[in-house]
């Protein structure tokens, strides 16, 4: 059981960090956050999780990275189902209490899109559809690549923490203004549960893209460089 | 007796360096620091001291990080009070030294708030006294839950300092409109000390909400994460 | 094969993480990541995939680095031909990812230099080619001195992919006013190219002014540093 | 001969790497990298250059932390001159080759101020001569407190480099406003000697104070801290 706990309390700090300093800190006047201050936000909930519980659930936080490593022949698939679940039951409780905090607000009137992922006219630099999958599929795929080759037994032993945590924040720093940054499906539908309306009917590409993506950077991994 | 020295020089230096940042630095005009700078800071102070004095004393430098230690079962109840009485030594004497500096400044006139925690109208965002007890409340615990696991036997060697200094940065990056960010009652009495008045009548709070946290933390971590 | 393509997945990453980040995100208005955020972002491309496929193929993703080692006495000269065509074929398809993508913006007009670096006219603050050779020359110089140094058997073990990520990060922390940084020709090839042009008949520079600095790089680390 | 080397390349990188970001890209229109920018480059100078050739010299590339690595019994007090001499040289080449690249910029008029430290009118925030003198001579004695600390036998192994370029970076953090950020006196001769004037009249102050500092820092280290 408590490998599922570490998922859910992994993913909640997800979410609760990543999206949390977006909606709180990054448009802050003058001193606010920025893109950059999110992406290493993002970056560092995996990073300090991954040292935090990795050795207990090996710190997915994320359904896409749990099918990945499926496909790349590194997690049993009778384990989808209970972390895909833990992970969604974080997520949405995170972004639960973003709720809480962020409507105490003196000024607070409504959360507007929250910090849901979109396309179209809901990307914030309105990119099209075309080009959020493939940012979105490419960008999971890497991230697979990163996880699967990092944690490998022939790399460095201890540092796969670093690189992983970091290629998220360097993923935020590529695509924020593509689709506000998915590679992860429960963050996703934590946000687009309380922003409703398009930002719902958007997120099945949030769910589609990032599994692709992940799906062949397992099968890149496992081909082409976990033989000797 | 070294250790109680090497908890009042790495609290000196997590509110000289932290607090400091942000009172010098953040908001010079154009060139200056932001939010993103002082969480940097904040974090950097943890972890440049927790390798340099983490093998002496622990490397706690907060009194609610002691007392999440202790309820997790990592630290001897003995320890508390004089852990405590350095830690708020150290953070005093850095207020000091920041005092000292700041008003040597051509146009100095007042500290202001110097970089005090508060809630509602001292919120700097103005987030309600509910909003500012959750938030500093569930980072307590998330921190606890980091330092605990990430120092747990089963996780990476020598990386421990990593995780929890950046936990510290990402903490402030999600929390700094809120709160101003405490999760450390030494750090928030050592300035609302300077800034005086209603500051000083909410410091409570930063005792209490990151107090319960590091509670919840530490059994969270004892209870689901410290068994095989 | 299989170090071939770790080359060709790499430098992909580094030209859609490094150059894209410049092209999405670095102007976005008020939120936009900076040359803070590009530089990072460069940096993380590599420090990442250093530990994703250091193994497999040792991480140059850059015919700079490949030559530097070669002159260091660290890589065999009948691999040079096949990484830096494998570095290129990487960099090119990375590069027209980037240009599906920004094409899908709904205000897209041109890519205008894309991510191209430039001397003179073509240089982002209008440095001479003359400031513009010797920033090339010293940074990939100091590149290759810290890449032979920190594999060097007797530096610390498996520290190598953050130094030599992070270094560059610090490179285009300095230099991207004044060449928009390359220090690496297959990333200046794919922009180029794309970008047409003046940037096309520049690229001579981003050739010539890297490999000179990195083999000056291999030679000293070589002579000075490798012998007890 | 070959440590000389080092800490010739060492301290050349930390000011042609430190002082160049702050000219060249600290105050690009925009886009520039500000304050925390060039915090992180003075810090990844270290960083780097001590994972490079740390195995060579030591990294101290700063001729305060050779004189308080001697005061805390750690440096050969024979080793002292030759150490300093090769980095006051290693510093002056950095800032030519800084002069002769903004020189080549086509606004280009003066250097005014070059990257050089200063108090009073001379502080970037206007700061008085005791409040600089108290900030470099505090910043330096936790700098020696970091490294002496990081090195020591029972700190985790390999992090010091980590540890120790990030206390940089952080030190940038605090004081930039206050002084321009010495606390390493052959950083601040190469600006001075270019900037010439008052900022040299003001030089002596970036000798004492830091030295100063550090010499305090190792003998509280080898008082408090180095015995078991």
């Amino acid at each position: 059981m408590k490998k599922y706990f570490a998922e859910l309390f992994g993913t909640f700090w997800l979410v609760f960090g990543g999206c949390g300093s977006a909606i709180f800190a990054a448009g802050y006047p003058e001193l606010g956050i920025g893109f950059v201050g999110v992406s290493l936000a993002f970056g560092l909930t995996v990073l300090t999780m991954a040292y935090a519980v990795g050795h207990v659930s090996g710190a997915h936080f994320n359904p896409a990275v749990s099918i990945g490593l499926w496909a790349g022949g590194k997690f049993d698939g009778k384990e989808l189902i209970p972390y895909i679940i833990s992970q969604l039951i974080g997520a949405i409780l995170a972004a639960s209490a973003l709720y809480f905090i962020v409507s105490g607000k003196a000024d607070f009137e409504s959360i507007g899109g929250f910090a849901a992922n979109g396309y179209g006219e809901l990307s914030p630099g309105k990119y099209s559809m075309q080009s959020a999958f493939l940012a979105e599929f490419l960008l999971t795929m890497f991230f697979l690549l990163i996880i699967l080759g990092s944690t490998y037994p022939k790399a460095p032993k201890g540092f796969a923490g670093i690189a992983i945590g970091l290629a998220l924040t360097l993923i935020h720093l590529i695509s924020i203004p593509i689709t506000n940054t998915s590679v992860n499906p429960a963050r996703s539908m934590s946000q687009a549960i309380f922003a409703g309306g398009e930002y719902l009917t958007q997120s099945w590409l949030f769910w589609v893209a990032p599994i692709a993506g992940a799906i062949v950077g397992g099968v890149i991994h496992k081909t082409l460089f976990s033989k000797d």
